[in-house]
């Protein structure tokens, strides 16, 4: 059956060589990365490499102080100068963790999580700045003849370099804040069925739910304004013919979105988007000799991978104490990327390490559960490898990740704010006995597997595609000519009330006349 | 450099193979197929063709009394009656047919249209009617156990059965008249920027454009009403759980759409539909010895393909006068597709015939323009293929589809109806001398062919796909379940004014009697 399968894939492949469909050959091109520092740069490396191993020339440009972003052998790098220093960066990340595990969660997270982002993009700015402003470096890479700028449009230089080298741009990306990407790229997103960010609305809402989504809708139109007000500004320095972030970005040729409806709620779809959720979990090692016989001591019970993701390493010694209490009272063993103390008694089921190989572990068949902050990468590393999740949301998109999950019947939640080792052992033995966890998970596993190109493959074609074909213009919706009262048709609807209008009045002013006269001549004739 | 392409294609073959990524095994599975007549047929007929091929049981239900469809040895069919004669439906199409050439153009059109359609559907209605009132053969069919029903919604028969049986369907289909397809998929489709049917639009439109667009979208939105009344009122016949075809439709698994953005113009697209343009025109196959000598002794000068669709093989003698006076003055040879009387002093550079392999033809590289009269399946062999159009619409979407091709500097148009051979002489010299149509033409061909999955494999894949997953639920948008009050967010809006002029209200209440109760005691204090 498997064998079945196999060859027609295969044959797929040949058909493409044979026929006249299919990529058409592309030489080796040249291609400069702007990428975002942290996991964003995690999944972009995936494609970075790829893009190598197919023979392209890949320049990275990188800020001389970054957290994740490293020089490699494999591609050329470039770096550039920026006014903060790595404590900085680093001072301005940490006062954001610290606070994850302290404040309580509420409705003013949307908030909180603004004013951090905007700390954090405004630092970046600076950086982005002084890139420009170095005029030979900008000149060097003028000078290149680059085909494609790939970047993630969370951060504007990316878009800026591609916009003032008038080179076209794919955009390697998540999501944007209040969805600005959607709005960029033209995409239609009812508030009746699309939920907004932060809500914990699903696409299924009650009357009170589309209320609350509805106004969360219209204050995040206003704080998208803030929040992008230095991206504006950076653009409208630099560029003369560009009026804000948002119409920059919605000059991007392509946009590789690192999701798929086996996550996200279905929605209405640009043709210049394809979708490579899971491009992050392809590829897949054997475990080490000693993970290997650690996950098999486990035995029938299996065991844990828990993580809070490539930022956040550590946690108030309070707060891991409830984890290794909880641990202690369960038969399964759990591998823990944990940076902080480890208290002298810890129990034995427990592995600690300071980074552990997390989609090789969950593709393991002794993986029962995944203890999870719920970024993007994560998630499909369970969906992937069909384990069910135990989600702590710290921030950003994460809080959205997760109602997701939930909806699907995959997952559980806790707060890490006020999270204990009785909530904790709960929450972990309902999900190994409820088998109905492990169930839905393989058959969204399943969907996600079940598709007619790799997302590697496809983010790899696409980029390709915009370096033959300089762009993708085709693609590209007449909309972006029109403004948002053009768009809804309102001048039209303005027009055609006032001609009605006009036209009714004339009718009757006719009608009321024409009655007056016959009046008279009635009573003339009367008379 | 052609080499590198294709190792590329076959690596991602092969990744895919050894990847957890990529279809998954399907056993042999049992399709029920229920075609629309006429090309609709034809190319739908690739699709059964290739599914047969790979190992799938299909069954296709053909009304006794066809124009295209017959039986084969390579699937199993199964004929059912229905009242209606072979003469009947050929004269009531021949009537559509003798109009053509007959009558001029005008806005009428639509009505005409949509009358000559209405006619054609209700014969077809009664023809569903006796298939489903023929409980014999429903009971056999049901129980057979299909796994998907493969269908062109074009025409009811299809989607009621397949939600009779309730099998999951997969349409197949270029669209449907007053884009029913766009509505019931709930995929938005602003009367902005989206071109009208009959209204000649592109997607860029001044103001009076616009305005035009605007009212024809409002028309049709009412003759969608008179149009598909009885389709629903066999739908609401059949079923007590559907209330409109519309609502019927709407439970499709998944749309395979025969067309893609180098022909129509980019627009919103739903996560449950598939673009197969030119699934029609892959495989192409040498000329026959004779027609290739013709050809080739066209010598520099190349040749001239005409042909009016499957449907049209005739014309009244005065028009055809005029395509042989013209054909005598230009350098070019022609193959016409023409089933009429040939004059004795015919031009000899002119090959009359009753059929042609018009693909085969359109692939030789001597084939200059392509005359056509601008059905999907012909534009989208000319753009396969590179060869610019020459095109005489005559119904239905083709009165759409020529604008698209002009609108891309490929094509040019005449009207069938006012034809001369000073005219037509004067059109195929312009395109032949003028290089850009062929340049544009070839552009366009080479954004066409490349693409990540050969159409015909992405429709085979999606047809796999709804079949392993018994539909594609997580595909299907929640906007479904809202009205139409709901999904603008009518509700909302008009529930938060409420609130908002009551908390006015309320404020400007409390304001004035703290006023008049500030001024008494004012007052008071003064006395």
């Amino acid at each position: 059956q498997s064998m079945r399968g196999s060859v027609g894939i295969l044959t797929l492949g040949l058909l493409a060589w044979i026929g006249c469909f299919g990529p058409q050959p592309v030489q080796a091109g040249k291609v400069l990365v702007l990428p975002v520092d942290g996991s964003h740069w995690l999944s972009m490396k995936i494609l970075v490499k790829e893009l190598i191993q197919r023979g392209h020339d890949v320049l990275v440009l990188v800020p001389e102080t970054s957290l994740l972003i490293k020089s490699s052998e494999n591609y050329r790098t470039e770096i550039y100068q920026v006014p903060y220093s790595k404590e900085d960066l680093g001072g301005s990340f940490q006062a954001l963790k610290d606070g994850l595990f302290l404040k309580p969660p509420s409705m003013a997270d949307l908030f909180v999580n603004v004013e951090r982002l905007m700390n954090f993009t405004t630092m970046q700015v600076t950086g982005c700045e002084s890139l420009l402003r170095n005029q030979p470096l900008m000149t060097r890479l003028r000078e290149q003849g680059f085909e494609v700028v790939l970047t993630d449009p969370f951060l504007p230089c990316g878009p800026i370099v591609s916009h003032l080298f008038n080179i076209p741009a794919v955009y390697f990306l998540h999501g944007l804040p209040c969805e600005l990407d959607s709005k960029a790229n033209q995409c239609p997103a009812p508030p009746s069925y699309i939920p907004t960010s932060f809500s914990g609305n699903s696409d299924v809402m009650t009357f009170p739910q589309r209320v609350k989504n509805m106004l969360m809708y219209l204050v995040q139109s206003y704080l998208c304004k803030v929040m992008y007000r230095e991206f504006d500004r950076l653009v409208t320095r630099h560029m003369s013919d560009i009026q804000s972030y948002r119409e920059l970005i919605s000059r991007g040729a392509f946009w590789l979105l690192k999701y798929d409806f086996t996550f996200q709620h279905p929605k209405p779809v640009m043709p210049n988007t394809a979708f490579i959720g899971g491009i992050n979990c392809a590829k897949k090692a054997p475990l080490p000799a000693d993970l290997e016989e650690f996950v098999n001591g486990s035995e029938d019970h299996g065991f844990i991978v828990f993580s809070l993701g490539s930022m956040v390493e550590n946690m108030p010694v309070e707060k891991a104490k409830q984890f290794f209490d909880a641990f202690a009272q369960i038969p399964q063993r759990v591998l823990w990327r944990y940076n902080g103390a480890v208290p002298e008694n810890a129990p034995k089921n427990v592995k600690v390490m300071k980074w552990l190989p997390q989609n090789d572990l969950l593709a393991h068949p002794k993986a029962k559960v995944f203890m999870t902050h719920g970024g993007i990468h994560g998630i499909y590393e369970g969906i992937c490898n069909g384990v069910p999740m135990l989600m702590f949301p710290l921030f950003g998109d994460q809080i959205d990740n997760v109602p997701r999950m939930i909806h699907r019947g995959v997952a559980e939640t806790l707060s890490i704010y006020d999270v204990t080792s009785q909530k904790l052992v709960a929450a972990l033995k309902k999900m190994v006995q409820d088998k109905s966890y492990k169930e839905n998970m393989v058959t969204l596993s399943q969907l996600n597997q079940d598709r007619p190109v790799a997302p590697l493959d496809l983010a790899v074609f696409w980029t390709e595609f915009v370096m033959r074909h300089q762009g993708a213009q085709h693609l590209r919706v007449a909309a972006h000519d029109l403004n948002w009262f053009q768009y809804h048709s309102l001048d039209i609807i303005g027009f055609l009330a006032v001609v009605l209008l006009t036209v009714l009045w004339v009718l009757l002013k006719c009608c009321s006349s024409c009655t007056r006269r016959c009046l008279r001549l009635w009573k003339m004739k009367k008379e």
